[in-house]
């Protein structure tokens, strides 16, 4: 059965952030990591099932920065856990799904990524990951 | 540890919802419920650890339309799972934290839920929910 691995959460300020989850619901974030290649600062907060991915742009042309500007921030993405993220891929594109990576990318915390269109039916941007270590090296 | 009940996504259809995340991941709705106290109709999907509860405007009034309207859908809200929804809201309020619901409300699914307001620094509709069926009758 498939896992969703993370919820994604564009903001302004993670450390603003990462203040509330601790005032209002005791939860502690991880240490903040910036993630040059994406340009985003990046601070998760583990709940018993799921991790909240908070993402705060550290340049103007960050991928979330759009997103920030015109919503203020908010929820951003969903990432679903896959085993192949490759082979996912594969059989979206043939099912006619609209892919924004057409081809897995390398992500930071995970082997693999790549996002779905959020033009489908479910009107939602859809992450796939793969996690590392698992036997299948594509 | 606190848990994420759900996520709540905004869609124009139900329906194509559901033949998407069949067709996309093979993953089956539950039978799809119509809520006539919030104007919604709801299908939940199961993930291994976490409910996907799209949610279809039935009336132009119903509190998701402006929501659709706007941006053609989305993610919407998540719902943290609380032991008690009034105890947590008090204490919110004690620590300033800005709600949309004062007091709990019945929910149809949940025995109480609250949403707390999204101008909070995660930038994200809170929803929070008291399962059916505790010790605690409030």
């Amino acid at each position: 059965m498939l896992k969703i691995d993370h919820i994604g959460i564009a903001v302004p300020s993670v450390e603003e952030a990462k203040k509330f989850v601790k005032d209002a619901f005791g939860l502690e974030m991880e240490e903040i990591e910036i993630v040059a290649s994406q340009k985003v600062k990046v601070g998760r907060v583990r709940f018993e099932n799921i991790i909240l991915e908070f993402l705060e742009p550290t340049a103007p042309n960050s991928p979330i920065s759009g997103f920030i500007e015109k919503r203020g921030g908010g929820l951003h993405h969903i990432a679903i856990s896959v085993e192949n993220v490759k082979g996912t891929l594969k059989s979206l594109k043939e099912k006619g799904v609209s892919l924004i990576d057409g081809e897995p990318r390398g992500g930071a915390a995970y082997k693999w990524i790549a996002f779905l269109s959020p033009k489908n039916p479910a009107k939602t941007l859809i992450e796939l990951v793969e996690t590392k270590g698992g036997i299948d090296e594509n």
